[in-house]
């Protein structure tokens, strides 16, 4: 039963995983005093690990209490040593985005970010063998296409780009860092279906490595302090309020999310999910500031839009009608072969 | 013979208007004397309708002598009325133009007169009765939204637009101005099309008309001065160089493409060759002045290359393979269709 999900399945999951992610930014702006963090910003991604962990666990007793049989569980180091690797990715990630950063200004990272859309394209086609139609790849290109539209720096605004002037260092590193990041989600898709082990059990192992990492990061960080703040784990949730708590929630459900995608759907949909939350956000961040929405905004919306639909729509909206190729294009064999395609429309329509 | 024309054909044609239409700005550079033009301007469409009208007399002349029974005129009054109607609307359009310049700038003009790809599409399929597919409209809004994305006022340039603060009117006259210039076109498709009327014959009927108009403009323009500067028809090539002859020559071929373009392929074809023309210059200039091309112009360069891709690509490249449908759609009936749409595939390469 766990084997499958409908495309409504998947839709909903999508829906909610764009909604939890552009509640993040709001979260976090509001989980702010005085203009800054009141509590240690490492500790609200290590929280959200370790609720990952439980809430996994929960649900795979009650999984194995409901369905024993149906639950299945592999154990072994073969498999086990598969799951560190994603936090190690991330790891190489996170340092290879603060070398970027000292050669790009945030705006333009932010820009090469979206180099992510077709490069999880790329190596999902080239490690998970995923087949894309032509359109499918114009659909990706066009989804980068729009983020990116929508995250240039207009007349007026706050100068701190300078456009394309950034070192090639800067971007050389900025594309690393992009594919690092695919490469992340193409390898957690790869493990959570290599093979049919119950969901739960796989979040386990993977929120376990996430909690170990996310716990040395803090550590190191209190030894370079001189223990300054004194050990994290006795003041984890100092500093904070409502908006805190909520975040790692709201982290937590996020990443639940995402790993029922990798296992169920595929990177790509969390790609779009993602992509229409920063999208949403940005929308919703001109509305709530009582700014008026920028062009490059709206063409940045409308381009995505249709990108989603593209990659999407079912193929028997896709194909062209002969009457309308009086186009660019013209072959003797497309003509029959055009026909053919009404006829079917016309049965399927009868 | 006349009556068809083949996709390479077309693709001469087209590829011909975009180089012309991309030289228009640079050969209008380049006629400029002390950063003025040092002639009148109005007379250089004058004298480019005037050509046209020669041109196609000789075509229509040779046509005649080669081929007389199939070279087909229609006389009369019934079908002579229709061909002034086209330097009617633009005369209209040239005044709603005026209008709306002096509630909007020039960046937010030339903006908004990327509507015309959509509005053209909207009226050759209400008014021509053409067909088009889903991804044949996505194709038409991302080529709007890819040339308006390269037109965006970026960080740093000199900022004349105040983003999208324009008053309503400004909008409304704008879209008005897109609307009269896509009617204009639609119509002169209508009367190409109408009849298999020989296509010099047509122009003949079309380019009598347009001088009549510019002459008549010049003459008002004369009334208005006072003449002050004489009678234009005393001083027609008065500070003329080189590269206003070129550009009389360039508009009077870039205006015998386009009428071919309307008899023999369609108004949609005419907006991909413009909108690339535009794009190209765009390029062609910042690589002249030494300027790096904006992310915005290579954005926007990039999106409408996909619409050009998406708008032509024969039906046969764009469906979708049931490994790839793992997507967010599912529906029953699909699977099935999705089959047969592989067995045809491989009945097709087999």
């Amino acid at each position: 039963m766990q084997h499958g999900a409908t495309g409504l399945q998947k839709l909903l999951v999508a829906s909610l995983l764009t909604l939890f992610t552009c509640s993040q930014g709001l979260l976090m702006e509001g989980s702010k005093v005085n203009g800054r963090y009141p509590y240690q910003t490492a500790v609200v991604p290590f929280l959200s690990e370790v609720l990952k962990l439980g809430i996994s666990a929960v649900l795979l007793q009650w999984q194995l209490r409901r369905n024993p049989r149906g639950t299945k569980i592999t154990r072994g180091w073969g498999t086990a040593i598969l799951f560190p690797i994603p936090s190690v990715i991330y790891l190489i990630h996170n340092n290879v985005q603060f070398y970027t950063m000292s050669y790009v200004d945030a705006a333009t990272y932010q820009i090469l970010g979206n180099l992510k859309i077709v490069s999880t394209g790329l190596l999902s086609w080239l490690f998970l063998r995923k087949h894309l139609s032509m359109v499918q790849w114009h659909a990706l290109v066009l989804l980068m296409c729009g983020a990116a539209t929508s995250q240039i720096q207009g007349c007026g605004e706050g100068c701190n780009s300078n456009g394309l002037a950034a070192p090639v260092q800067g971007y050389m590193l900025g594309i690393l860092s992009a594919c690092l990041s695919a490469v992340a989600g193409v390898y957690t898709e790869f493990i959570m279906k290599k093979n049919d082990d119950n969901l739960y059990w796989q979040n386990i192992q993977l929120y376990t490595w996430g909690s170990i990492f996310n716990a040395a990061a803090l550590t190191l960080q209190d030894f370079k302090s001189g223990f300054r703040e004194g050990i994290w784990i006795f003041s984890l949730f100092r500093g904070f309020t409502a908006a805190t708590y909520l975040l790692v929630l709201n982290f937590g459900c996020a990443g639940l999310f995402i790993s029922w995608i990798m296992k169920f759907g595929d990177n790509i949909v969390k790609v779009y999910a993602t992509s229409s939350a920063m999208l949403l956000t940005t929308l919703i961040s001109a509305w709530l500031f009582e700014l008026q929405p920028t062009l490059q905004l709206l063409l940045g919306i409308v381009v995505a839009a249709i990108s989603l639909q593209l990659y999407f729509l079912p193929p028997e909206n896709v194909g062209h009608s002969p009457s309308q190729r009086a186009g660019l294009t013209s072959r003797s064999s497309s003509k029959s072969l055009d026909m053919r395609h009404l006829e079917k429309a016309d049965k399927e329509l009868a």
